[in-house]
């Protein structure tokens, strides 16, 4: 392909779920020239709570479709995914970036040296990715972690600001009582959406924490990466998000991750990844 | 296939995850001398939020993998996949037999004549498969309705007995007040785990009400199908387990469903039912 073309070629973006339109409407704000194609799982979502094996294997089944729609550049809008392939930054033959790095990075730069916490699934927390991560950038940082299981079906069921998700996010923040914790890293394309009660529970554990949602930073690298290989589109850029379970199931649920953020209505076309 | 061969070939059971493994609970101890082969489609588990049209593939699928191991009946260990499959009871050229219709008998017959109620997933509530069935039988009879997305997350997480559970049970469950429901049918495989919990709560919300797990009838239904198709196996029966994602992931979450009923400890053997 020539550098022509390249530029003009969409950026790919993928997750489990509708949860990394999180990560695609910060994408669209930062970059509006650019075309976006997104990718949601849902007929196979939630990734979190399975093996790294399979994780992989959705991993290569959803590249392989944005690969072949041509795009220049893959971003894994997905912890889960991200925590997994960490090292593989390039074995596509097309820069792959995912949300670890630039969350790390970004938590590194607005905590006030204090100890660093993740949240995130059960797979994120247990790869270790945010705090070797961490350790890459500040070897003596101090990072806890702490899974979450329960905060992404309590999303899915709009649940954002009730007494139940409350006491959830008590049990599962508690182990930041007593520690010098400064910065929390939502480590779940998810959790933004839970980022004021969060705030709130946290604010009565330890007063003083601060939520990060790496979504930002992601944009922001996307943004020098681009710039880097001269690869930027110009004009007004178009969006295509394709989903894997019924569109008219995902449209339901979708404007909580976008629509609030960007203020436009989303249509989803059905793909099929597991008949090659 | 000849009948002796028939007779000697396993009764296969599937489900989308490891719920199903109460109902296969259930066939071990009423069928103790028939081969068992169990599949959890763990690596796309949970399927409650998914399309029809996606829950019917994976149940060709799961279909298929149990038919090439020679079964002589299939029992779908699935509420969600047997409230879209309620109607193909015999489209595999063999006996498939749901948990639905067995749940509607036993709720009929264990009710004193008041309303009946239905808790489950988003997919087998809006089905409605349950209410037709019991429409079926006994066509003035009033039956309620209540999606429960939460529970299943909730008995992954262990939280049998938590207050954050009995929270959302009360939200749940809020249906029930004013209403003259006598029996509500645990209309998921993963809910039996919640019995004690929810049973308490109900009493606070609808005293007297009964809570019904198709389990056992599902197992009196296939022993007397096998008995009138004359193709019960004799000596001792043997188990074998499937799941679709590591079956490390499994082995933990299993007990929960099989080893506190059954006493046995399980080994499971990983698939891929995607590359065909």
């Amino acid at each position: 392909m020539r550098t022509g073309d390249l530029q003009n070629a969409p950026i790919g973006v993928f997750d489990s779920g509708l949860g990394g339109l999180t990560v695609a409407a910060a994408l669209a704000a930062a970059l509006p020239s650019e075309d976006l194609v997104y990718l949601g799982d849902t007929a196979r979502v939630p990734y979190g709570s399975r093996s790294p094996e399979t994780i992989l294997r959705y991993f290569y089944n959803n590249s392989a479709f944005l690969k072949n729609l041509g795009v220049k550049l893959i971003v894994i809008a997905c912890n889960t995914v991200s925590a997994q392939v960490l090292d593989l930054n390039r074995f596509l033959d097309l820069p792959v970036l995912g949300v670890i790095q630039p969350g790390a990075r970004a938590a590194l730069a607005a905590s006030r040296g204090g100890t660093l916490a993740v949240i995130g699934t059960k797979a994120t927390v247990k790869s270790g990715a945010y705090v070797k991560a961490i350790a890459a950038l500040d070897p003596g940082r101090r990072v806890l972690q702490a899974a979450c299981p329960l905060f992404v079906p309590l999303v899915e069921e709009g649940w954002l600001d009730h007494p139940v998700t409350r006491s959830v996010a008590c049990e599962y923040l508690r182990f930041l009582e007593g520690t010098d914790v400064d910065t929390v890293i939502l480590g779940c394309t998810h959790y933004p959406l839970l980022k004021p009660l969060l705030t709130e529970v946290c604010q009565t554990i330890r007063p003083g924490v601060q939520m990060l949602d790496p979504a930002h930073a992601v944009a922001m690298e996307v943004k020098l990466l681009l710039e880097s290989l001269h690869l930027q589109r110009s004009g007004q850029g178009t969006r295509r998000f394709f989903v894997t379970d019924a569109p008219e199931q995902a449209q339901a649920v979708a404007s909580r991750f976008w629509g609030q953020a960007v203020g436009e209505e989303l249509r989803f076309e059905q793909v099929d990844l597991e008949v090659k």
